[in-house]
């Protein structure tokens, strides 16, 4: 099959996915291995998609070798659903939660949060631009809140949390995090997570999926909210055949399974050192730039996944920038619109030949624009 | 391009779609018209984008003559996510929500409404099985309540209101309308609806999006109560950049944008009357059947979309009429698994011919089984 042009597509998400899963895709569009139905047609409780629903969370399991005290849940509506999901099924007769926040996303998190209970903030009067992650010693922790959420990878702001500081919380508190933005682009270890969540639409699929892993035990009919809509009841879900309680998007479950099946076939250690080695290209150039291109980033927590950066020249510089690096068939490096800069985003799909020709670009542009 | 073997689907959803519109899903895959990203790498927010998300919006305006008082949003989470979005966003101040349930889907609408106000039932005592909607002189309506919900074509039942009595309410009632199943196969008066909104994945794409109609004046902050998940919180969608508020499922909003173009094409006379065209096809074969095929439903209520019947001889004759149905590639009769029994559903991407396929069958099984 010969594929037509394609171009380095640097989006925060949704974002580049792998050719050959793509090319899957086609080959299966109108008739899914031959049974005469595209799995856009399918009912979702038929045989052939209970399968690929099968298959996907089989794969999440496998990459992130997920134990069995975890179950893993497809949603629609992205992590901003579970913004609510979170503390109407968790928050309980407790009545405070911990929120660590450090960009956009997890401020958007606390938000929802607030409309239902008393957010503790670990980080008090943290405020933009975020650039490093306070020492744990100095975060502000209640004993008895409900759980400690955070946010791993913040998209926007680019600032990574790499090694959670687990003894830092009282033993039994609930840990949840969302990490839509570096979902499967390194091990984590599931078990001391109390859920964890994901929009698939970074590192594994097309939007359309959330993925949610959630301690079994934590699921308690007794802590949900009565106001909580059925579709975010992790009860209903349970008690759901497959955890499947609505009609789900399938397609888009689908494309999470062949990227799954993509990704196991690679390796987690593989994804990583990819990860790494993108990143490393990345940032080494920038901090060799003479201040031409900055990264504002703490180094220990600079993000793999999405790298904001500015121009020397400030906004006008910026524009051109993005403007200019589409003619190479550079796409999507315009930092978020609240922010405004550039920014590159590296997810698993993204080849090094992706961030090598962005670099020649990089070079070329600060040489023709001094 | 040659098409793969292809079955007769009648599923109730999701379900079979245009060939069409598969193929042109098939072409644009890899890259949507040249631009070297499919529709599932954009970002939400980029030019190709955002013109999908405005034909998709224009499309809908045009099939159904939307007037300017009323917004088109598109949301995650299946009508089911908006059983607890309309009372969240409606109930204000008033205490009560008027609801008439004559089915599965209407009564789960009622079970998240009574999680959050006070449901005054219009139809008091229903219970399955529903085979006709009582006089409206029989309804009981609280003139105080913020709205009157129904559920226009009952999926699993195979009830329709067709003519809704609009006389019967209080001339400044809100009328609200889950119209999953049936949206897009007959007009809608939308100037006498406050709020229409149905699931995509019957008549105007894959699973995935979900259509709200909503006048635009009924979206007022102050109604809207604080523990509203901020993606479901209307006041936030009108005022996100083109009603787009977070990352919404591209790829079924890509597939509704092609199902109302090819809908557009025909027309919504010609769908409507090809609508009824199908059902009667197949209600004159049951009827003339002598009660070898039985459908419970009132004339006057009965579903063009989604006909539940019985096959003589109980269970074991409706799972051997399935099975047997299955070898001729008519697939996805069985009834839903609450009810038991066969269901046929004929939406509109379900060809003339496919119905007539299947009465051909009934009436070889029916002389085969006698």
């Amino acid at each position: 099959m010969v594929s037509p042009k394609r171009v380095f597509n640097f989006s925060p998400g949704p974002c580049c996915l792998p050719l050959e899963i793509l090319e899957q895709a086609k080959e299966d569009l109108i008739s899914y291995k031959g049974c005469g139905m595209s799995v856009m047609e399918m009912s979702h409780r038929n045989k052939e998609f209970s399968e690929i629903w099968t298959n996907t969370t089989n794969g999440i399991k496998k990459l992130l070798d997920v134990p069995d005290s975890h179950l893993i849940f497809f949603f629609q509506g992205g992590a901003t659903l579970q913004f609510s999901a979170i503390p109407m099924n968790f928050l309980g007769a407790k009545k405070k939660m911990n929120y660590l926040t450090g960009g956009h996303w997890s401020e958007k998190a606390k938000e929802d949060a607030q409309s239902l209970g008393e957010v503790v903030e670990a980080w008090p009067n943290s405020k933009p631009p975020f650039t490093c992650i306070p020492e744990p010693k100095d975060w502000v922790i209640e004993k008895e809140a409900a759980y400690f959420h955070y946010c791993s990878n913040e998209t926007i702001g680019g600032l990574t949390q790499f090694d959670f500081p687990y003894e830092a919380l009282p033993a039994d508190m609930t840990l949840v995090s969302d990490m839509s933005s570096e979902f499967c682009s390194r091990p984590i270890n599931v078990a001391k997570y109390g859920l964890i969540y994901a929009g698939a639409q970074k590192n594994a699929g097309p939007a359309g999926n959330t993925i949610v892993i959630v301690r079994k035990d934590l699921i308690k009919k007794e802590n949900i909210m009565k106001i909580t809509p059925a579709m975010i009841n992790y009860q209903k879900i349970l008690e759901a055949p497959l955890y499947m309680y609505n009609t789900p998007c399938c397609w888009a479950v689908y494309m999470s399974m062949l990227y799954f099946d993509y990704l196991n076939k690679k390796g987690m250690k593989f994804i990583e050192d990819m990860a790494i080695l993108k990143a490393k290209m990345f940032y080494d150039f920038v901090d060799n730039s003479q201040g031409y291109y900055q990264n504002i980033i703490h180094p220990k927590f600079r993000s793999r996944m999405n790298i904001p950066f500015l121009v020397k020249g400030g906004d006008a510089a910026c524009k051109k920038f993005v403007e200019e690096a589409r003619k190479f068939n550079l796409l999507e490096l315009s930092g978020h619109r609240s922010v405004g800069g550039c920014r590159a985003s590296f997810y698993n799909a993204m080849p090094v030949e992706g961030v090598a020709n962005l670099l020649v670009f990089m070079k070329k542009f600060m040489q023709e624009n001094p």
